[in-house]
């Protein structure tokens, strides 16, 4: 079973890295030739990460992409909307077309899928840290018809874990006596958490926990043999 | 199996549900007849909850508590000092005796000890969602010597439940190819991560949710019986 981690992990050189992160995971990050809208973007990620969104200021933003505050507020009217930006870039630009293609692979049986999942979300909650705690603690700071989009767009990525699960259970594969929303929150509470508590630095790799998260997760829904 | 929303859930009168709460889980605001400590913990803990940390004042703590700034510098010399109050307040003295208990009462087996565990965290998180909130986002505005203290106290925490699911290895109930401290995260984050997703006015309880869970990981750790 491949890991994200083990193909785009820190074992490999950081430009070779790049390449692979940007062509398997869509990362944009990393290259020193980013436009200036992605500068800022860049330059208020690790800000509101440091700092805290209510106290960086767009002076900072700015100076932090070196652009001048009239180059700011060319690309976003308000610092509000590069929180959205950012909102919107995690939950569906990077991600969403990457497990869509996972899930749509007939070549894989539910269970194989899931353990891709898995590891594709423990992957990117330990490698995109600062986008995630922006992520997961942000959302109450932007308006409520962003919000609305934010969700509708979760609630798009995570209709995919449902559907893999409930393909499971349509092949006799899982059982059928679990409330598939409760399962999939379970899964996504289990894979998030690791933000909380995995260094990206330390001696577990992402590949390690997820392959111990799959085997748990996996076995906990199977159907027992008959003894 | 009981469950601690059943027992201490809404469905109680308000008064013997407060009651109850303070006998099972030690639970200590509600009654009207705080001191004036109490109070002002009460007060912050709603502001830095509504408000943010940061964007709350001394002054509105007191306002909030009904107490003069003079009264609030008696009991707390700092508005850090009411964090740490509040994140050890949560993360042991309501918390670890009960979770003790349980591990242990040796008339229950270990896949039962962490149902109930499980049960326990569910509740706790769903039930104390401005604690929770403050004690997991309020912990890197401690001062090194403070988040020590706490990450001591939150390590006995863990350790209770990595005890239960290592009683069930010895036992051999448990698979025990699984690395303890994985697994115990998975546990944690699959329980922990209701606080974002579990509306405690919504039409799932607690103890439904914890069922599931319990199902779905004990099954996961359990022995598969042999074909």
């Amino acid at each position: 079973m491949w890991s994200f981690y083990d193909v785009c992990g820190k074992k490999l050189p950081p430009l070779l890295n790049a390449c692979v992160r940007q062509i398997l995971i869509g990362e944009k990050r990393g290259f020193g030739k980013m436009n200036t809208r992605d500068k800022i973007l860049e330059s208020a990620l690790h800000l509101f990460d440091e700092k805290g969104y209510h106290q960086t200021s767009i002076q900072e933003i700015s100076e932090g992409a070196g652009v001048s505050k009239g180059g700011f507020f060319h690309y976003f009217p308000s610092k509000n909307d590069i929180l959205f930006a950012l909102q919107e870039s995690f939950c569906i630009d990077s991600h969403l077309n990457n497990i869509e293609k996972v899930a749509l692979n007939d070549d894989l049986s539910p269970a194989e899928k899931l353990h891709k999942l898995i590891d594709y979300e423990v992957y990117t909650h330990v490698k995109n840290r600062p986008n995630v705690v922006i992520f997961y603690h942000g959302l109450k700071n932007l308006s409520e018809d962003k919000i609305k989009i934010i969700k509708e767009k979760r609630d798009r990525y995570e209709e995919i874990f449902r559907k893999v699960i409930r393909q499971g259970i349509e092949r006799g594969d899982f059982k059928d006596d679990f409330d598939i929303n409760i399962v999939s929150k379970a899964l996504f509470g289990m894979c998030n958490w690791t933000y909380m508590w995995l260094d990206p630095e330390g001696p577990m790799t992402p590949g390690q926990i997820s392959d111990t998260f799959s085997k748990l997760f996996i076995d906990g829904l199977h159907k027992k043999r008959e003894a």
